[in-house]
């Protein structure tokens, strides 16, 4: 008898346990590079570094907007301000007093919608919050209504905070899901971005108690001490990462595996879009 | 210009924001009180307590054990031992030499689906991990394919950890979801209960990178004081929750607010079931 029991947790990601790769495994070719400038690295007050993947292709405006922050070294000195339980972190400046650097366009249009509906793979069934969903070439998961499509608000997604009203966020105040999916979220929040690598030093911060989930002193807060673009590092600092492209028959037999497992699992025919995610990787 | 920006958090919960209550808020006869036999009282190491409703009619077996180890008080002395990204907090028997004590059906049948599928307010739209879902009448997250039924592992819920095959747990071992909700763990794992209380101190715990989310060390697990049901603590100390029942006019108002919110929130029509958690309280 064994009780240490353990659940399955099939990581749609480069390495197998198995020795054999299996036909759902990536080939070295589903690996692209994720260009510096696509690489925003946050250093943390604790040592560790968080780092996002941009999507300029999905928020163009807000993402001109990060690029011209972490250039002028904006975020250097603020810090991760708001934990709320099963939400989000968020991070910025908590004092609100921080005026935004020349060249950023504050408060641009929402850029809620993405142009076009085309996922590499398409997701089996429908979910709650769409009539689509699937996951692009190039690894971002996207939803549609049919006649409109954007992101989703998986967990370590990267959204731009914002005022009741939208169009009111500039890029400086960002937030990730840290706890079940904020899917409610999505066409009314833009998203710039995914968070690859130190996910957990977010997720696993201190709850706050307090209104919102932002910490009641600026004491609690975890300082940020940096924010910079990969090209923007010194060459021994600059980390190096690839995407797992999805339009290949071996992302696509991952999904389908997932959406229906071999037995003993019982399959429920169907997973959602943000139980897919593509890994990520430091390049080898 | 206000750049702190807040996301929406409209909490399915007790206390609302607004002076006046709102046609969505429960009312005093909306709340149940949990027997002192369905809440199990785990006491940490750090001081803090986890609270779990335990649900006695979805999974009679394993719940039966359950109650059995709290008041053999096999759990004291163990720790949570299992912290895996965006996935799952486990606790019990890091050792497994344990022995079970006596009158524990050992790998009791799973208990993977209920009889009926009854929700007191069904989800607007299918997900992707069923045909129908929605909240029982006192307040249980509920899934169904059509012709079977069960619970839903949403961010919270608690499961029996078990080895490969089905019917190989014993409810020694527990896991929570501390990540995106672990759907596709439906029908695949016996659902136990809820954390009602204390789940951040499972979800803000440090990650481990071995194998399986497994701390590497002993060291690094968090120690379980004690682990009793409600009822046989001291008067003193005996926690008393209530739970909001969902077959009223209030919840249901909430479920459908939260599916199509009022603009200039852009309503997706639809919404998770694990978006609609009912609330549950410290009894007044």
């Amino acid at each position: 008898m064994t009780r240490i029991a353990f659940l399955p947790f099939a990581l749609l990601a480069g390495a197998s346990i198995a020795q054999t790769p299996a036909a759902t495994d990536p080939v070295e070719a589903d690996w692209h590079a994720i260009p510096d400038d696509q690489l925003l690295v946050i250093a943390l007050g604790t040592g560790k570094r968080v780092v996002i993947r941009l999507a300029p292709a999905f928020a163009p405006a807000h993402v001109t907007n990060i690029r011209a922050l972490a250039r002028a070294r904006w975020w250097d000195g603020t810090s991760v301000y708001r934990v709320q339980e099963n939400w989000v972190a968020q991070w910025g400046d908590a004092t609100e007093k921080k005026p935004l650097p020349a060249g950023i366009t504050d408060q641009p249009a929402a850029e809620f919608e993405i142009a076009a509906f085309s996922p590499a793979v398409r997701m089996a069934k429908t979910d709650s919050y769409s009539t689509a969903s699937g996951i692009t070439a190039d690894g971002w998961p996207v939803a549609s209504n049919g006649t409109q499509a954007w992101l989703t608000h998986c967990y370590g997604m990267v959204g731009v905070a914002r005022d009741a009203s939208p169009s009111t966020g500039s890029g400086a105040e960002l937030f990730t899901p840290i706890g079940q999916s904020a899917r409610r979220l999505d066409r009314n929040y833009t998203v710039v971005g995914r968070i690859v690598e130190g996910i957990q030093y977010f997720a696993a911060l201190p709850r706050s108690d307090a209104a919102m989930g932002v910490y009641a002193s600026r004491a609690e807060d975890l300082p940020i001490v940096s924010v910079r673009l990969a090209g923007d590092l010194p060459a021994a600092e600059r980390p190096r990462f690839q995407y797992r492209a999805a339009d290949n028959p071996r992302f696509e037999g991952a999904v389908r595996a997932r959406e229906n497992p071999k037995a003993p699992t019982v399959a429920l025919g169907g997973a959602a879009v943000c139980d897919v995610l593509p890994a990520v990787r430091r390049a080898p």
